[in-house]
């Protein structure tokens, strides 16, 4: 029997009939007592933010809930639900698109940060070293649509600031953040200014997160926008919409 | 060039370069002022709770975020893990299985409560007209494991009734719940108490939820214990598990 | 021990080391023995078609592969590999979409020859008795796109007519199918045509499959198109391809 | 409006009302005409196999439809199916979960296959080289379960070496996996037995196959095997079924 019960393990829940507990706090002292953000932090790490933490690790969850119906993950939120599948299929579709190049960028940008920080030879030498191996692009800076400037960063990084300042994180990585919008700008000879990525990633890193909770995060946040987009379009109504006005379609590019 | 950009439509973002406003408000000035759960009633209503309101729906967002690896959404976000899926394909896979029985319970509690409320021959006979077109199954009043009570319930409905003293709500749809379950006791001669679906109901039907947002709020918080679950799996390791350890595998019925 | 072996029962697939036998039979003796529409046969029903109706299911199978990239699965598996994903994904988050709108006709038809077969009333007070319990759509017949008529269907019907010679099938679904098709032109004063829905519907209604393998068996079919577009859409690049060329993007409907 | 049709480009499909053309013929020449392995192969390559190569081809598909519910993609689409999900969904989850550690041996064997084969150092070196890079585990060799011998290998290396007779392939590839077998047991003193990961990549390799889709024909070929389990467990009812008998849930390991 033992076997059977030890085959999946986990820290997280414990359970009995009539007994729940949350990493170590029964399920009714959390109700209440918890903000949603909070219970994300004690789920995924097992402890409690501070207040200035809380407030820090809000603000990244709220930045990133939603860019439009252009981006894939919303569209394909609002054609599932044409197809007539309920909400949960809907989001599944969704956040399923989050992959590497849609909902990467927050996750390597930690990467970056932790191997421009970890590097002895500077940002310069990192930044090379980053692009031989994983390839030009530097997750995190520059953004084909907000030019010059992604609203959501300086904003982002003013609350870091105030993190700071409140001793709720170090701002070492904003300050290797800041190093990268810098060396970019001078090998450019014009501005590659930190995006949403960039800046979420510094905050994921101040407040201690793993890289790949970084694109975990970012599901969850963006999870409000694709529930918000499928939502609405189920009121609109629609029956199989595809990409774009039937009248389209596509160029046909074969014999 | 106006039928493509009007094929899709939303009221939710607008956005140009430099520029992205959610319901109305830059998102510059949302970052750092709204609470996330307070982003999530903003993004799926346009319109934002008062304190009291954020504090209750708040509670029931923190009540549904896990419930175990035994919870099939749950075991699958572990399984694909171990398939090698990254974060986000391995919460859709999870998110994707919450369907009618798994997740579908606060929706059609919410209609449950609806049509009993709307309904003027009485409780008894409202649930005798719900159970003859849907079914034996009374969603949100009994449950397989917590016998004789489900802990969050309790506690969701103690705020419930604070969220009532406050005039954050009315109480119509907490009363409905307090009578289908004296009704289900009575008739069965012992308790079915209310659990998480139908405490949750209550407040979303309190809170003005239309019941799909009932299960696509409940995709939200679970998808909490999801992605929990599916990074401390990846942590531990394992390559390819199955439901069960190996050697029980499966009971062969064919001839 | 038992109950855990016990959990799972299966009467398609019998295993220990070195041996797997499918349906009774040892998997090296149906390598290059079945064709793949065999094994699909096999698989989902246990005994084996004869040629004549391998031959009606291979023409079903093989008719529904594709509809473009205006279909939303399409679409979705295109968007899907821009966003990075792999092949088992893309074709995963297409797949989903083929819901009761964008995939289930087929298996709606066959609920409908059913009914309109089993009905003592006669096709045109079947044909009210769906339209007042289901809505007006009727599932099989009219294309929105493929005016006056869907080549497929045509062509599969002749199938049908070949295999009933043949003895292959009976006959009685296609004499529904046709028999709604001129109740509807009667009734609409203009042809309504059989689509590649109603087509395969009357197939595998003929051979005996279950409505709801009808569904599933399109999804197996659209998989192969699925997979192909996904495949070009790789070879092709791009990143993070939206619905429409960035430009157009969306209407704002908001205040 | 050009630059909205050109959006998405294909040369799989081509289409107007009444018209639909694959690969450059009507689709009602190819219904009746190919079998839908045959038509696998038209749509994911654009040119037809010969009658010897569609042999070989519809042999790897059969081989790996199925590997029982002990696999997590067969579990998870039988536990989504307890969930309510439909049977589109219900593969969907299935099919998601077929990543790098479930579904993609076959994809690196023939990246492995390829990769020596190209080699001038010769088998022996060639593998240290892939071990170094990707790891010590060499995809499509050795089984956990299937111990001494996977049944499926044999018998689809049978199937080349008729195949190699009759011309349809070269062998070569099938040269290489031998090599890395014999090489293999030498080096562990034991036999470490090609799979059917190792199986069906030689015979991709052999056809021509990129190493991509050998992960996104496997992905098709056990979609059968997920739908026939789907389709049972709906047959068989159950509810919310986890992955393990009730009683035995799971281990706490937290403090």
């Amino acid at each position: 029997m033992n076997d059977v019960a030890d085959w999946w393990q986990t820290a997280i829940i414990d359970m009995e009939p009539g007994r729940i507990e949350l990493r170590g706090t029964p399920i009714q002292d959390l109700i209440g007592n918890l903000s949603f953000a909070e219970m994300i932090w004690l789920m995924v790490r097992g402890d409690r933010p501070s207040d200035a933490q809380a407030r820090l690790f809000e603000a990244a969850l709220v930045s990133a809930v939603d860019h439009g119906p252009q981006a894939p993950s919303i569209a394909a939120a609002r054609m599932a639900v044409t197809c007539g599948l309920p909400l949960n299929n809907a989001m599944a579709t969704a956040v399923n698109m989050l992959g590497d190049i849609h909902g990467g960028a927050g996750e390597q940008a930690v990467e970056l940060y932790h191997q421009v920080k970890a590097s002895p030879l500077g940002t310069e030498a990192a930044l090379d070293i980053w692009t031989s191996e994983r390839g030009k692009i530097i997750p995190g800076f520059g953004h084909r649509f907000h030019s010059p400037t992604d609203p959501r960063a300086p904003r982002l990084m003013e609350m870091v600031s105030e993190a700071v300042a409140n001793g709720a994180c170090e701002g070492a990585f904003a300050t290797v953040g800041r190093e990268i919008e810098e060396t970019l700008a001078r090998r450019k000879g014009r501005p590659i200014p930190m995006n949403i990525d960039g800046a979420t990633a510094v905050i994921y890193a101040e407040l201690g997160f793993e890289p790949p909770l970084a694109r975990g995060l970012f599901c969850l946040s963006r999870s409000v926008g694709i529930l918000a987009h499928a939502w609405e379009q189920q009121q609109q109504g629609g029956r199989n919409k595809g990409p774009t006005p039937p009248k389209y379609r596509w160029t046909y590019t074969g014999p």
